[in-house]
């Protein structure tokens, strides 16, 4: 922001973001900064979350540092109700990286596709490394914006051969099933506990504020990412699985407190101890699945340092493929 | 960040800043912030600090909301010590502006500069609706880059016809001498003790981890702004004298956790109670001095809003002059 800063600023702009992230780019992304959180060499700051008594918004910021990756910043944002009525997203969010050797902005990243992407990434990466080798049928809970991203994801972390989905509002799973045939996979629309006995892998991606899912219906050896709680009171799955569970998360702070854990942490069902970071999985310093029959669970919270992290490899992508604008300041 | 943000962003450079905002602007902008903290019409979220382990840096935000003035948003910045052994500036930040109606980022302004600006502003206010009107001798604590600022803005407030000054190393009082003397005032460098007996109105900007003044060196009727402290463990004048002052701050949480008033309320010297915001004054709702014997104290902690306040001013002042780049996203 001035004639020492002789950097410039990067500019990534949601189409940019849109044209140069892959989904194995930020598939590395998010396993390198899950690696790093659990080895020491990342964390993320305290969360700022405002209802701002305004156009009934929330906004506030995700933020943190991983040395490891020499990725500083935050992702600034949030939600404004009333903007789909404008012919806006109700979601708004722009991730700010800062050079960690001299604290000057580096570049400016639009964080809408890319929160969408991250989201998708860590659900992927607990299938990776969580996941039966031989499983084969993948279920969607929840059709919303982000599900058919987890879909993409997910498929290609295992040989599925069928997608099974339910939503509360069965009419609008036809984004899911289109993805699904795209890529040449048959999809069914199912019940949940029709859902629970076919399949080896479940997503769920909702706002939901009750158990969606209950332990007796999930097959031994199912592996559960809970992508949608992120707030206090959110909950995607009952206690009772969350205790018959191994229990994984991206950030521990955040699952017990504002994750699908917080729930069976507040009633004793689990205990803190309990839960292990996927980091930990990734690192070697947790041997994941014991067995077949292990029902593993990943509690998706969605830390700062995922947006950090894929907004890093966008802005490195998008500059080797010429679609950064550099801004000289 | 994408095809639906018509209004694109607005980039206004620290050169820009130093061109377009002037000493009347920043004043009026965080004198009318403080008025509509005071109502409740904008609050500071809060604060992020962090010793991020790398480089020795301290990196954050400040952040809030001015339903008033319509600035949403944040600062983020910090303390990089080795910036200067590169020819950089040690303090680095920069201010992030959203669009309360739609939660789009709108403008981002060099916080460099304004952080110096929007600092002297407050402790000019504090001298306009606190300081006797017939000051006349002008007290200078401090000679480091933020002092000159001081200077010049408290200069503008009452008929001075002198200026002390009294630093550390007192070889390093010549900026402040060429300032008064560009201004035709007279300046004279003396121990603190004299300082204090001469000055009807003086000004703290240090560093400083113990008392630099003492109450029994302080006249009747002196009016003095405290705008070094803003860290546990930071202090710039004795708890007698915060005791035996008409306390008045920007923000109350602040003043009694990490400003200058942190020391009196650990000890039971003063209450919480006994502090009264300076926007209260501001507004009619506090007379401020109540006579020319009382000695009036401003806590001038530093909150995000001031940032955003002057920042605001600065784009609007930089579209209006032709000097905001408009990057299109």
């Amino acid at each position: 922001m001035s004639e020492e800063n002789n950097e410039g600023l990067l500019i990534v702009s949601e189409d940019a973001c849109k044209s140069v992230i892959d989904r194995p780019s930020a598939f590395k992304a998010v396993e390198n900064v899950f690696a790093a959180m659990s080895r020491g060499d990342a964390y993320n700051f305290p969360v700022i979350r405002e209802a701002i008594g305004y156009a009934d918004a929330l906004y506030g910021f995700k933020s943190g540092f991983d040395r490891a990756g020499k990725s500083l910043g935050l992702k600034s944002g949030g939600y404004w109700p009333g903007n789909a009525a404008k012919g806006l997203t109700n979601h708004q969010s722009t991730i700010f990286l800062f050079n960690p050797d001299n604290g000057k902005l580096r570049a400016l990243v639009g964080g809408n596709y890319l929160t969408a992407v991250r989201t998708a990434a860590a659900s992927a990466v607990s299938i990776a490394h969580l996941a039966r080798k031989d499983s084969k049928v993948l279920g969607m809970v929840g059709a919303g914006h982000q599900s058919t991203f987890q879909l993409r994801a997910a498929l290609e972390q295992r040989n599925f051969e069928k997608v099974v989905a339910w939503n509360k509002d069965a009419d609008r799973l036809g984004n899911l099933q289109a993805v699904a045939e795209e890529l040449g996979v048959p999809f069914e629309s199912v019940e949940r506990e029709q859902l629970c006995a076919e399949a080896d892998v479940i997503i769920t991606i909702t706002s939901a504020f009750e158990p969606l899912l209950m332990k007796e219906w999930i097959k031994p050896g199912t592996h559960i990412a809970c992508m949608g709680t992120d707030t206090v009171g959110k909950q995607e799955v009952d206690e009772a699985l969350i205790a018959a569970a191994t229990v994984f998360t991206d950030e521990i702070a955040q699952s017990i407190s504002i994750g699908e854990a917080q729930h069976a942490i507040k009633s004793g069902a689990i205990k803190e101890s309990d839960i292990t970071t996927l980091g930990d999985v990734i690192n070697g310093d947790h041997p994941g699945r014991s067995s077949d029959d292990e029902i593993t669970l990943f509690d998706g919270t969605g830390v700062g340092l995922q947006d950090l992290a894929v907004a890093s490899a966008a802005a490195k992508l998008a500059v080797e493929k010429g679609q950064a604008q550099h801004i000289s300041l």
